[in-house]
């Protein structure tokens, strides 16, 4: 997202690119080792004691990186230079541990894709993705997608068809712009396992009339 | 979810409810610990030296959690008692520190409604819910509505209307069931804040032929 996106509360900071590389480096590993304490917090079948001290330590790190904080939320930054971060994104931010997080590329024809591994924090039915976790992901590639980091879209609706259940694991996004006319933005999405597509959206999005 | 579902993949444990009640009463409380701890490490603005040690001490935290952890995912559970648990859902798991939590309550009329409050973990465009965490809190309640906890539902489509922007903070869901025959049931549900209806949706669930 590049400063054409300004109006909509992204922030321009003046951090350098090697600054704001530095930041990531140091703040992923966090973001991935939480994401697995996420998954042990789920699966674990140890005892009492080990449990209630992991919630203790826990809490005591958790004290240590709250004494210097930005106040609200991440929000949506980039620099001069056009490099964007969007570290709190409930799809892709690096440093969310709660975010799955999708891994994602457009390419220069428009389309986009992206990858995802979901484990036991995205469970619907049992071994399955929940039906909310595939829409997160379709609702983000597809919203990249129309707005192709160039222009401000808004979600207007997204109808989601689900084929089958997805099983947990590698799974796969798709999505390509499949009409364009005046303000409204019509996308195509696809998420799918290694053997095909499992539930399909359609998107329309809207281009606000002060950012015609 | 009580016994007529466990076609679906469900687990009847052979675990008292008491039992149940007291390793709700000792997981829960970590995983609120995890919650802070996501969002901390979301906005945290703290030293290097705080963050490497953090990283440190969550992969110890959970090396000893792993020490003993069911295989694969949690599932969904129930008792002889019909006293169900389905701890690491994306959307609902109390043990699930990436779900939002949403906490949910059905009506006797066929109603439900729930709550949750999102946060720093839960932003799409700045300030403002991801619509993909709308849509999974959306999906989440329309499903349980259309199943009424007695029987299996499939979700076949979500169709997801987009008002306005969903501020963070506290929020709330409510669906209903809009009309049922034969093997389909169509829901419509609404996400709200304060100020009201910020997104509108409305579900086609269908009952497999074997669960008729």
């Amino acid at each position: 997202m590049t400063a054409p996106l300004t109006g909509l509360g992204l922030v321009l900071d003046d951090i350098a690119t090697a600054e704001v590389e530095r930041l990531e480096a140091l703040h992923v590993p966090l973001a991935e080792a939480i994401r697995e304490l996420v998954d042990a917090a789920i699966l674990t079948t140890t005892d009492e004691e080990t449990v209630r001290s992991a919630t203790t330590t826990v809490r005591e790190v958790t004290a240590r990186l709250r004494r210097e904080q930005v106040p609200g939320t991440a929000g949506v930054h980039h620099n001069a230079d056009g490099r964007a971060w969007n570290w709190g994104n409930a799809a892709v931010g690096l440093r969310n541990a709660a975010a799955p997080p999708l891994v994602m590329a457009t390419r220069t024809d428009g389309t986009a894709y992206g990858e995802a591994t979901l484990g036991a924090a995205h469970e619907g039915p049992p071994g399955l993705a929940h039906g909310g976790v595939v829409a997160l992901l379709l609702d983000h590639i597809m919203g990249v997608t129309a707005s192709r980091y160039e222009r401000v879209t808004f979600t207007g609706t997204l109808t989601l068809r689900f084929l089958r259940g997805t099983p947990l694991g590698h799974v796969r996004v798709d999505a390509r712009i499949d009409s364009a006319e005046g303000r409204k933005v019509v996308v195509v999405g696809s998420l799918s396992d290694a053997e095909g597509v499992t539930a399909e959206a359609e998107g329309v999005f809207v281009v606000p009339r002060w950012a015609l």
